[in-house]
């Protein structure tokens, strides 16, 4: 998420409670994972493993568990729970207080778009033109629904991530991170059914103009499709993941996270994609291969008797 | 569709600025897509690839964007653009018009029927007697629901199809296709939680009587299910599919579009169907095969090693 | 489920009009399908195959359709139809009553949760402190929610179990069985939105303390998930399955009924489980294998051209 305002340093460190190595003075424009800082952000690190990636990241202050010094115009804010700080820093900016919620409703819904009974809209949402949201649509806090756009039936907009701190050492293993981004759905696009579409945990989820989902599609947090997408029934994306424009996705596909679908590629039904895949290529199985490479596989698999017997004559022969 | 009572060639030029090329005293029956077209028909075809395909179908009246002679007992109807001829026909005996959503509501709910709170009941729907639909689902315009139906919570009857025009030469590139189809549901089916019916595109979506459907299922448009079927959950079923009567999918099954599983098929879980099934048989593989056939398969991809070694020997004896 | 007191064999016997085989001045304590009784209950029978199961398990009292001698301290209630007695049975003590749908609001909801608008609670539920229960969500009757627990939009808790008696000689060849169980989400556990969990059939469906599911996750009837389990999302559970604490599901895993993952076991995506897993393992596959073993499988099969060269070779040579 970026701040309002930039954010001094200082003022920071007495909110969680951390030393500053470093220049008191800087501020801070924002706060984001490491898979989408930019400069003037700051950024969180708990493990060693990790340390290196986010000190050398575009973050400018890193808030870690291990004082060491600052790299050339940057700072460390040194706590005892990196996690703990980060959680504390977006609640202040976006606190979650169940008894705002019933105050005066501060969505925005543009000229001509038609909202169906029984459709609950939450605060500092905006709608564009020309929309129909059909009934029993969910659309959470500060979601942005482009003109033109359709919701089906009982889609969700704006879940919540399933992204949790995994520390096992404690009786409740998972705590969740808080989230603060957005879905952000542009004109023209498509929402089936039954969908559910997750907020940004510190950037924003967005469906690209002109792209059409099917229904019931679960779409992780942070995941950007582009343009101009067809995402057929019952496929899942997980978070943090980038589809380029005019991807095509038939029935029933799962994609991984953090991963990259480029432009105008075709994934088959039922197909499972744990890694980037080329622009324009058509891909199938579980895991993905080129199309073509697949089919062949399917065959020769058809072919291992014939082998086999071709083996029992050779052995016999001898 | 059908029309509410033939409609004339003449007016129906008019309406859509056509040329007609054959009698103009003919009326139409109503307007279809080529898949499901009879006697009376309109149909439209803006692709050279299938002129001949609807030329020659049981179709009466093709509106097509090609001058050409008319068979016997039949007319063309030219335009420049026969799908924006075909929405138009469409919306003007189907038009969504959203302010008239609000007005008295039409639907018709049989005896002993109970409607749980949060339900959206569209226009002009009709559902039976001892009838059970649970809270906050959707059931859209037009549909039917039969006697002693279960609808189970979430689930969404008669959304839109997943069906566009994909033609790409324009910014956004896909246009959806009104849909004017219903969703019948017969006696005594059962609807679970979270599914998503689709209505057809011109025909009907139908659920056969007797049949039970388990949670978040998707059915596409204009499939019909038939009687006494059993579909496990999670199961994706695309558009304009046959399932005869006493089919049985298992969890996670997905289904491609326009084929046909015969009377009593079995398929196992996660399996993938891409064409027409046998009757009575069990199947099983994504490709689906014969369940047989398929755990052989899987039996010989466990013996790849040891042939390899049986080759190895081979080799070095020569 | 338990009876509310200890209910006489003579009275049970007048209800459902069976002939008593015993002491008629037992009384048993609740009614239970095979799978889950206990000493005290009353099971039912109707199919020769199982009819030694029965009458050997722990329940003490069978409804059965065929006249034999009861064993030491066990009683037969013998009926034509003992599937319809154990209907009438739980329907006596667990009736559905629409029209007691409507009347005064007897969940209870703990101090500090906050309940969106567009849900629907129904009667005998119980929820939680610091509860947070997201719009258009339907909590069926009986359920039980802890503490600290997340619903969020349009989950579905309590829908009917997807459960049976598929005697196909009637027209309508399915008959529901009642379900009487409830769901019990224990505290800190998180429901991803759309999800939907099936009540019992007999006993409960259980979600174990800090137990994460992702969004549009089915769990089925009678199933337990232990502590601290991740679940991603559009993961499928079936019924009367087990999963013990910290086991991890990624996404579209399929489960099958009635069986174990034992602790800490992880399931990669799209996999697909028949059997019981060990605990601590990486499973892959569908069907599952070892993770291992299947990637193993997977670099195999890609050598099967290069095994077919060298046995083209060998052929040659000879």
């Amino acid at each position: 998420m970026q701040f309002p305002s930039p954010v001094s340093l200082q003022w920071i460190s007495e909110l969680i409670n951390a030393k500053i190595i470093g220049d008191k003075n800087y501020s801070a424009t924002g706060i984001n994972e490491i898979h989408k800082v930019s400069k003037g952000d700051l950024v969180f690190v708990d493990h060693p493993k990790y340390y290196d990636k986010c000190i050398n990241s575009e973050a400018s202050y890193i808030i870690i568990n291990k004082e060491m010094d600052a790299p050339e115009n940057k700072a460390m804010l040194v706590v005892e729970n990196p996690f703990e700080a980060y959680c504390t820093i977006v609640n202040h900016f976006r606190p979650f207080s169940p008894s705002s919620k019933l105050k005066s409703e501060t969505a925005v819904i543009g000229e001509k778009s038609f909202v169906y009974p029984n459709v609950y809209i939450g605060n500092n949402v905006t709608i564009g033109k020309n929309c129909i949201i059909y009934p029993n649509v969910t659309i959470m806090d500060y979601c942005i629904i482009g003109d033109n756009v359709v919701i089906q039936a009982g889609a969700v907009i704006g879940s919540n991530a399933f992204y949790y701190n995994t520390n096992k050492n404690r009786e409740v293993w998972y705590k969740k991170m808080p989230d603060c981004g957005r879905v952000i759905i542009e004109d023209y696009a498509e929402i089936g059914a039954g969908c559910t579409i997750d907020r940004g945990v510190s950037h924003d989820t967005i469906i690209g103009a002109g792209s059409k989902l099917d229904n019931m599609i679960h779409i992780g947090h942070d995941t950007v499709i582009g343009k101009n997408c067809l995402i057929a029934a019952q496929v899942g994306i997980a978070g943090a993941t980038t589809l380029e424009d005019g991807v095509t996705l038939w029935g029933q596909v799962g994609v991984s996270k953090t991963l990259t679908i480029k432009k105008n590629a075709v994934v088959l039904a039922q197909s499972g994609v744990g890694g980037d895949l080329e622009a324009g290529k058509i891909y199938f199985g579980s895991p993905v291969q080129d199309a073509r490479t697949k089919q062949k596989e399917l065959v020769w698999v058809k072919r291992i008797p014939e082998l086999w017997e071709k083996v029992m004559v050779l052995e016999n022969k001898k």
